[in-house]
């Protein structure tokens, strides 16, 4: 039997596809630190478990296609803390961040168009956008320059007749970066003078580092009809396994037909929904002490990698995520290596390979996402792992 | 700004788009009995909701991409009951069957491609797959004939170079038919002999009435390559919130293809999956007092429906709908005469019209679906307000 060249052209996913090596690394003894995989450690709110208790009728049934009305509200709510004003027609509850994105590259994109992303990007673009049919280009952005969007002539030169949207993931995914101001102003400048779409996948919006001042793409009025906020409660309330996201946009029409897609699929988990009202309405207090913890451990891993020979990156500002230039052939072989032969005191450490983050063949071969999501001192321990492990391969540049 | 081709093309669901009508006609303080949808009043098993409080970490992590490996084990049970021999890796967790329909349509066929299925049918199929830009082509049944298939000639001179699969809704949505096991063996031997999928939409499979045997897609051995089955928990133990589905084959190297998709979107939701394990376990008691209660049920609307002048339907055998021609000159029109001009006692109704159900132009206006999905009582009131709104509606024929 022949299955659609769309689905065997999909690349398996680079953070999950290594994840059998692991197995067999546990299963031979040794303790491996997970830092492939975006999974907090951090306490989900316990509003949430007790809100499930709160489902009282007998019949679980399909709850409305756009979603609960009140976690609409209260998600409404939410984004008015960050001076977004979103009315309850202007709001989509979809399972994940997942569906928000494939949904908005649906409505945006015909088969054979094409959306623009700064690569490396989470490597999950690509996989929603090729199912559907829509190619991704990317915009490459260094490690050495911290991974910021290049000049606006080098960007435009990249849009053609069938760019429909750019997608931009900020705080980055998998970079830690966070977009200047001026960036994204350029960026929506670039969207209204080529009539582009911006899908801003914004579910790191409080994982923002050192007091830097968060800007959503959602402040531009000038681009309110084309901006598409992406969002979900996975990281913001370390409740990934809940998968409720959103899709929030001033543009009434673009809602009212991706609306037609919800109701394709018929709703969203109702339990699940009524756990997330009660996420939404988590008092800020919780994401500063979040995001206290996450800086300490931004500051253990980049303050080990700097000091490790032929390791480039640049401080990350966001997110839980830093991408990094190893000093080795070959970032998947070296993390294979890692888990099948190597040790140091019986620990070794994963991460995700970060080739398949780009769109541009031939680059980021020699790169790594690591993301930070273990407590600090597990990280120490797994940085030093780190340390030892580049000393020690064989593949070594 | 401009919204994808796909997306503008898409109809709005003919089951839930006259929603606003309804309530405005329960505004004007107007009983509407919502035979629209099937939702149906059974009793969720309390096992499910029991089971959510056993969620006991505190964080609400990611599950498996593939799904939670005790859903599948259970899942992997329930099929021995019907003679099906699925292995743990034949099968992936999904949100709903919706997205088990998606990924199967996805994975099956590329932009262009074209998939054949009997209608009227689900109307949901045609949301999907032009979503992902693959044509829907209906094999015509009709009311007349019970919905029964055309002669194999007949339907083999629908393939065309570009079809790549069928999908079989059995027990059938809109229209009830339980299909013959001569029905299915002429379909397998079709997709063998024309190298096709067939996806099987089985997600009504205990709904079958008058102690006929069901035969599933999945018995036939020599097309085990072929067979997608796909699954659901929502009507089978009414719990159509829960979104938990399911896709089993017994073509490893399409399971694992569609498991990219899977990858991609992560996972379904971790909580609501150990619901549904306890759901999978429900004593097989259950379905038998269910059944009883649909099958009186199908005998209050069926034997209604006889007795109204102009009215034609067989009797349905299976699901709890169905599909029947009306004496009116619009099915829709009808039914939004019916909530926004008649009463009866201060009662309506709302019915789904069936001209969105099928794919061939200008068929099917005259029809609509009816869910029994109340109890025997109400639905016995709500034929008596269809008996009357019938005799007083103005564009009848």
């Amino acid at each position: 039997m022949k299955f659609s060249n769309r689905i065997t052209s999909m690349q398996a996913s680079p953070i999950r596809r290594l994840v059998p090596y692991a197995e067999k690394a546990r299963k031979a003894g040794k303790k491996v630190y997970p830092l492939n995989i975006g999974q907090p450690d951090i306490k989900t709110p316990p509003a949430f478990f007790e809100a499930l208790g709160n489902f009282n009728k007998k019949v679980l049934a399909y709850d409305g296609s756009q979603g609960n009305p009140e976690l609409i509200k209260a998600i409404s709510n939410y984004y008015k803390t960050y001076n977004m004003d979103f009315q309850d027609d202007e709001i989509l509850i979809t399972n994940g961040g997942s569906e928000a994105l494939l949904f908005a590259i649906i409505a945006t994109c015909d088969a054979g168009d094409e959306v623009l992303v700064p690569e490396p990007f989470y490597t999950n673009y690509n996989g929603f956008a090729s199912a559907v049919n829509v190619t991704v280009d990317g915009i490459t952005t260094k490690a050495e320059e911290g991974f910021h969007l290049p000049k606006k002539e080098d960007l435009v030169k990249k849009i053609k007749p069938n760019t429909k949207s750019i997608i931009l993931s900020n705080p980055g995914n998998p970079t830690g970066v966070v977009y200047t101001k001026d960036e994204l102003k350029m960026l929506v400048d670039i969207c209204i003078e080529h009539n582009l779409f911006i899908l801003a996948d914004e579910v790191y919006r409080e994982f923002v580092y050192d007091g830097l001042e968060y800007i959503s793409l959602g402040n531009f009025k000038e681009a309110e009809d084309r901006v598409i906020i992406i969002d979900s409660v996975s990281k913001r309330y370390s409740a990934c396994g809940a998968r409720i996201g959103s899709i929030a946009s001033k543009n009434k029409d673009l809602i009212q037909e991706i609306l037609k897609l919800c109701q394709g699929r018929l709703c969203v988990p109702t339990i699940e929904q009524i756990g997330a009202i009660e996420l939404y309405k988590t008092p800020t207090d919780y994401f500063k002490e979040v995001n206290e913890e996450y800086t300490k451990r931004r500051d253990i891993v980049y303050g080990a990698l700097q000091k490790m020979d032929g390791v480039i990156c640049k401080e990350p500002k966001g997110a839980f995520y830093v991408s990094v230039k190893l000093p080795v052939d070959n970032a998947e072989k070296f993390i294979i290596w890692c888990l099948e032969e190597f040790d140091y005191n019986g620990e070794t450490l994963m991460m995700a390979p970060l080739e398949g983050f780009y769109s541009t063949p031939g680059i980021g071969e020699d790169e790594a996402r690591i993301a930070y999501i273990l407590n600090t001192e597990e990280l120490q321990k797994a940085m030093t792992v780190l340390d030892k492990a580049l000393q020690a391969y064989p593949g070594r540049k």
